[in-house]
């Protein structure tokens, strides 16, 4: 499935999870990713998400469609995409 | 159509774009909106937007959907969901 992850999280914590969703996805914008995954992947990725989160006052929102294609994207102004996408 | 928005903008003109989008879709965290919107409001949306960006340096990525039920959306820790999204 496709998705889109956007978090914004306290920022002692932001460059964990920064280096933890870089993992997973494609960091496309500041605290916005988004890419191909699969459902027991992004569990994972959930679950250990959580453990760098406060999650009394950290946010992770996860957009999910089963379909790239299903998805128009339009950039408007500078395309920040970074091709270090890997580890 | 359904509409996922996020923005990276300058801090001088981060404050106008919040006001500007959220008279068209509904602000869900920081720098993110989301919401339904007909293609010629889209339109009219992102030619302002233009004028309020720098677009050199900012950037507005919209991810669109023609159905919203196509996309799933996962909350993890707090949403930040704010309510007055209406003018």
């Amino acid at each position: 499935m496709y998705v889109i992850l956007v978090y914004d999280i306290g920022e002692k914590r932001v460059g964990k999870m920064l280096k933890h969703c870089r993992k997973y996805l494609n960091w496309i914008q500041n605290s916005v990713f988004e890419g191909e995954i699969t459902e027991v992947k992004l569990k994972e990725m959930v679950h250990s998400a959580r453990k760098i989160m406060d999650e009394e006052s950290d946010s992770l929102i996860i957009f999910k469609s089963r379909e790239e294609r299903w998805l128009d994207k339009q950039v408007v102004g500078l395309e920040r995409m970074s091709t270090d996408n890997f580890l």
